[in-house]
């Protein structure tokens, strides 16, 4: 663990990081000591700092704090965690602030290769997911809607959760997002009002495009799940991983291309 | 300070407050050395306990801790924070968890008499607030739309800023309640999508029904604020504080009943 460079474990308890939750995250995978996926990682850092008015960080010193860590892991899960740093009682953002910034590795999750053989079970959350404009595709640390969703269920069996804003508006899994195939459209939810623009959502979007697949970015709805040919959630540690099941409908895997997922399994040691 | 009783300034950083902003706080008010309206802040606390679902913790442990802290101080802020304890990374709770709890002591804040005397300036945030029925109403640690509003101005003669909803329902300030006087109707916003349901706006509500004021908890619109015969705001700490002014519209503050004014200040005395 580092805390702004040096190896610690705690922090105070004035951060705002602890009292807002103002701060962003961003969860790393590590394959071969190397943190995958880091520009588009530090794009999406940046829109956040942007968002909530955060003076930017050195990426670059970010960098080499990820690589310190990462050097040496085969697999691995980075997480950094920047938060507007210290301050009083009272909403209003320090000004100057001085943003704090914690890198910490974790175990690889080691999911089952069922899930990407045979597809995983998706569910569908009571829990909304909170539509707000202004903090819609960041990854900011106010996370209590994924928190509550991801606790109305403990079969193992189900593997991710479905949330929609109270418009009814499919925006993504708990911790990933999600695609729809249907026949050559692949369609993702819009993520302007809710949801995180996920670093690998990125990734598939840009492949589609290149290859046969319409790109389809739009509001989604039940039933578009419902009708689709496919569907598939995706996140960085996840990468692309195929739904087999959603309430009554089976969906057939084999109407994911496999030129796709080999793309994002390149992705990652490409580092594109 | 206070973490689970003992005297420390640091939380782990796997603390889930951090992580996610999974936990709750109360800010309360200390005179002569006791927290005020303990009760009716721990009512709160509980009912956020249970929306989060965390096992309660032990009040009268947290009225001793609490206690401990008050006495000596002749003014000041009490502030708690309740998370939901370590955990590892993911979004789901840890079962069983082990909240953490933190107390600290504030100096307190000092506002100016003519607050009190000649009213606040009110201004309106573009930053909109988010609706979320789950989180609605209890004092949880999602507070990126309060910090973004309060940083949306500098000016020190602006007092607070009025948030709206997406669907431009009036919802509240970006740190206290708001309330109307229209005629002998005594109206608040209803908070069962966005907002705190704060512990002096419930004082004020139980008053008016007592009172010859008839209390109306409605959607509210901007319609209703310039309509008003008078606006005042409310917090623990502020106690109730008259509006004079929002955008080109003023109060006459003698619309506010000077009962209501007392009954504020006593029950913070009587602690009801």
């Amino acid at each position: 663990m580092l805390i702004d460079g040096q190896p610690a474990d705690q922090i105070p308890l004035t951060d705002r990081g602890l009292q807002y939750g103002d701060g962003l995250f961003e969860t790393i995978a590590i394959q071969d000591g190397r943190p995958c996926l880091w520009q588009r990682h530090m794009r999406r850092l940046q829109k956040g700092e942007s968002a909530l008015g955060f003076p930017p960080i050195d990426k670059e010193l970010l960098w080499q704090e990820a690589h310190k860590l990462c050097t040496g892991r085969q697999q691995g899960v980075l997480k950094i965690v920047l938060t507007r740093g210290s301050g009083g009682r009272g909403y209003r953002p320090p000004d100057p602030c001085q943003p704090r910034r914690m890198l910490t590795t974790h175990p690889w999750p080691d999911y089952p290769q069922s899930w990407y053989d045979h597809g995983i079970v998706l569910r569908r959350c009571d829990t909304p997911i909170s539509r707000q404009s202004r903090l819609a595709g960041i990854k900011h640390l106010n996370r209590l809607d994924q928190v509550l969703a991801r606790a109305e269920w403990r079969d193992s069996a189900i593997v991710e959760g479905l949330m929609m804003d109270e418009m009814s508006n499919v925006i993504s899994g708990t911790q990933s997002n999600i695609f729809l195939i249907k026949g050559d459209q692949l369609i993702t939810p819009e993520l302007s009002q809710a949801g995180i623009a996920g670093v690998v959502r990125e990734l598939v979007l840009e492949f589609a495009g290149q290859y046969s697949l319409h790109p389809q970015v739009i509001k989604v709805g039940l039933d578009d799940l419902k009708q689709a040919d496919a569907l598939f959630i995706t996140n960085s540690i996840l990468g692309l991983c195929p739904v087999a099941r959603f309430e009554d409908r089976q969906y057939d895997l084999s109407n994911i291309p496999s030129e796709l997922v080999k793309f994002v399994e390149n992705s990652y040691r490409a580092d594109v």
